[in-house]
């Protein structure tokens, strides 16, 4: 067992939080990673309030939480109130400012996480009184920023150490094993928030071929870029933030002809739509991060968090031993 | 003392190498580094033989290492016998393929680290036979890619384990303090390059208005770009590699806008060449990693490698108490 303030704060086996992937991390996910002694998120995306309703009641019993994507409830204010009355196990916010959004949550009494991708953002959110600070650098799967895990996670953790060490964090981005998930409490997190490791489980919804083209991938072969938002028809993302994919055919043509891309965009959505459909990885480019090179299967979830643990504790006490 | 297979190798009392920083590590640096415990490398960069040999000679009876940029070796072929006939305590190649020189620094006795960015170029040093393997993230100040620190460095470890199990692995890019060091070790690294966190100390080639500058700033302040290479004079780079330095006047102007910047390129190298010399912090832009968040004072090279494995030996032991 690897105990944190994490899996003290939320009663937990696992210092592991499900990332909420749109799309990919749907009820069953998160379900199943709850059920395993870590705490699943199920991710809204550009989802809407009966797809919620769904997820939640494929989640089962396990308790679970609700991941969004912040600047979408301004457009769709229902949502939020949906993920409220399901008194979920934790309510996560991500891109733009949170500041809206908090006072309902808190009153709530609902767990806030927020995920940041930058010192000032974490300043932000711990002015505002998160719970749960997660850190996300710019290794992670889907939307995101510049700044590494690496350098991120204990600027944050020396920040919070200074002004509010009762607020908990976690490392999010390049974490798909025990080494990684050692090397995030090493650099003072609490916790870690897995994404790409948990879209390579059995329980998320991702097409087989995407699984099969991330399995045979390595690391050197993701990229970010804006082009994935555009061909799926949401150029909607504040500039600061784009998204790490599989590089694909799409990815190749048009990365850095942005301007270009956007003059046939109606074309090229309907192009990349059908591939979506069509399980098309070459064109489609799955979302997922650079710890891809370390997923060699597809697992169940229960078995990925099981391993993320057993392996961290064997790094962390074979660390011990090298200093002597 | 943290003792790992790099300390056992090479006699060190701290697992830790200094980077070889064009300007910045001169053999000073390099002493200091080398007479601590650490291996230190004297950074050639751009400089000439009678340098190299003028910085030897600072370095003082305690044998250093040197480092060159591959591709620059191809111009001055001198450079290399300099470096081969003072019998070093290493020679580091990075950037670009260092297939030509691995014979004559091989058959010299001397232990040969290469620096890579991705796993392609790690299989391809691999093959060639390298001693160390120094996987550059992309949180390292100065010239590197886009890959970070956290995936690379569990991705080489694999590799190597795989293939060549007695090579050893170093990782470099975002690691200033023990935290880090650490988290490297958890990854599956034997040491660390320690860059940033050398440029600010004592012994460093570096303007007094740079360090202050750098002291000042967050991990949020640099940014990767062509522009610094474009106004130094050095728009050489193979188009994979850029430099990453603290933000500055001359980067928020012109990145994003090169090709405008090349066509005035004579003009701007000159005013650049001007800022420099007065130590204009806010024009030039220190050559310094995303761990200048970490960074709060400009201490003796004996003190940092001190505080380092301190640090990391507490953080580690710290780690195994929470597996139980």
């Amino acid at each position: 067992v690897l105990r944190t303030r994490l899996t003290d704060r939320f009663g937990l086996d696992h210092p592991v939080i499900s990332a909420p992937m749109g799309v990919a991390a749907g009820g069953v996910l998160a379900g199943a990673v709850s059920r395993a002694g870590g705490l699943g998120l199920i991710g809204v995306g550009y989802a809407d309030e009966d797809w919620l309703r769904e997820q939640q009641r494929l989640a089962g019993d396990t308790p679970v939480g609700v991941g969004f994507i912040t600047f979408r409830l301004a457009g769709d204010p229902r949502l939020l109130d949906v993920a409220i009355d399901s008194a979920p196990a934790a309510i996560c916010l991500s891109f733009a400012n949170p500041a809206p959004y908090v006072a309902r949550i808190r009153d709530a009494g609902i767990p806030l996480l927020c995920q940041v991708q930058t010192l000032r953002d974490a300043r932000h959110v711990l002015d505002l009184g998160v719970d749960v600070i997660v850190a996300q650098g710019t290794e992670a799967g889907g939307h995101g920023e510049r700044r590494t895990t690496m350098t991120l996670v204990p600027e944050i953790a020396d920040l919070i150490a200074g002004r509010s060490p009762e607020t908990l964090l976690c490392a999010a981005g390049g974490i798909s094993d025990g080494r990684g998930l050692a090397a995030a409490i090493a650099l003072g997190a609490d916790g870690v928030l897995v994404g790409t490791r948990l879209w390579a489980s059995q329980e998320a919804i991702v097409h087989p071929a995407e699984h099969r083209a991330v399995v045979a991938a390595t690391g050197d072969d993701t990229i970010r870029s804006r082009v994935i938002d555009i061909v799926k028809g949401f150029d909607i993302w504040p500039a600061r933030f784009d998204i790490r994919t599989l590089r694909s055919a799409t990815t190749d043509r048009w990365h850095g002809r942005e301007s270009e891309l956007r003059a046939v965009a109606d074309e090229e959505v309907a192009r990349f739509a059908d591939a979506m459909a069509r399980g098309d990885a070459e064109q489609a480019g799955a979302t997922v991060g650079e710890a891809i090179g370390l997923i060699h299967d597809i697992a169940p979830a229960r078995e990925i968090l099981r391993r993320l643990t057993v392996e961290a504790e064997a790094v962390l006490r074979a660390g011990a031993t090298l200093a002597r």
